[in-house]
């Protein structure tokens, strides 16, 4: 296993940071990084806003939790996927994209390039001996969020990322089991073996926890999902992704 | 800079590949660094699935372009954003989730999912000497690569990645200048100064393909992004995504 490949599968998210801020070169190869990244015919449909003001990041960390670790934290970053860039585009070019840029496919396509931008940063900040975790949490309050970073039409800040020198260690929480994620030439047709390897990992998984927590704790992966999947959250996601413009054709 | 941050630095998609396949080992290393990545409160919404058989990979590259390198390469994945899973989770907890799997932010939280696996892939390829290359060309036809695959409801295939030893080398694009993506505190206010960007950077990609093409080709980056959005490409991915059950309420 190369350097790489330990540091990939060595990751575990963070939420305690000593407080101690990047500097401005780590912020920068950080953000480099996230830019080397694949994107969808080079269309780079990302912004990446940094936080520094005390106030905002006080305010988001309410608005994502709260979770502390939004505000106290290294550097944190908000990444946004952005197809205003390509209005401003538009407006240059003396033409009128506001219709493609609506559709559905667009939307995915700025979704994914500023996910995989992240992903790099997120392995640039962890080969520096910085630690992460991404933040969802914005988007229980998106249009409180979007008014706080001034943002236009055409964006959605889409997740967080709180960076920072780890305090402390957390545990790296096991995977689905690979034959349960990577199949060969067809989707898994075999339901029964499918069922059967969730169960095999609701064990390893109740097991890690009860490990952990002196047997406090044994949910399981599918009882948590449920739980989670039934809270029925952020409903107000298609209006909200609609009204900016995005996903609507 | 460190070897990591290098080796993400170093990316440009590889377009040809050695006829010399993947060895299983470095399958499963690539799918388990795809697995290690973040995943929003725990879902593991994606499945990837390895193409090995020689009719379907000729049609998926015929589907995707045609683009040869989708047949011929050492791997190749197809990486879905999957919450056909948490249909089957529910059953094993019974409970009915149909309705809230079909939100928008479920839709948004697996394709955010499956991008932050694929891009460790990448980088755990490239780690190895491997050269990889995104597919979203698949999204051209999805209910054929959707037939093609045997995908169930709830998933979506949204790229491949062709994976392999690289022949030749091909050249890393400048990305946009980075006060153009990274902003502070706020989205970028001054659109001026935002405009003025972008035409620099447009002299920078223009310089770059009259190099490359002994000034045949001159395009700018503006130009480019509006030629390729008029195409007005995959209009049916709004109706498609629904009909899979996603992206609907």
């Amino acid at each position: 296993m190369n350097e790489i490949i330990a540091k990939i599968m060595d990751h575990r998210s963070i939420r305690s940071f000593e407080d101690r801020l990047l500097t401005s070169e780590q912020i920068e190869v950080i953000v480099q990084s996230a830019q080397a990244a694949s994107t969808s015919s080079f269309v780079q449909a990302y912004t990446i806003i940094g936080i520094t003001d005390a106030v905002k990041k006080a305010a988001l960390a309410e608005l994502a939790g709260p979770q502390s670790y939004v505000e106290n934290n290294g550097h944190l970053f908000m990444f946004c996927a952005d197809l205003h860039r390509h209005e401003i585009v538009a407006e240059m070019e003396e033409m009128d994209l506001s219709e493609p840029l609506e559709s559905t496919e667009k939307f995915m396509v700025a979704t994914i390039d500023v996910a995989l931008a992240a992903q790099n940063a997120a392995l640039a900040a962890e080969s520096m001996g910085l630690g992460i975790c991404y933040i969802g949490g914005i988007r229980n309050h998106l249009p409180e969020v979007t008014k706080l970073l001034n943002i236009p039409s055409k964006v959605i800040p889409l997740f967080g990322m709180a960076v920072g020198y780890p305090m402390g260690q957390s545990e790296k929480k096991p995977r689905l089991p690979i034959e349960n994620v990577y199949h060969e030439n067809e989707y898994q047709p075999d339901k029964e073996k499918f069922i059967a390897q969730l169960e095999k990992y609701n064990d390893t998984i109740s097991g890690y926890y009860r490990k952990r927590t002196n047997a406090v704790r044994k949910d399981t992966w599918t009882s948590q999902m449920v739980g989670m999947i039934t809270k029925k959250s952020r409903l107000y996601m298609k209006d909200f992704v609609e009204r900016q413009g995005l996903n609507k054709r």
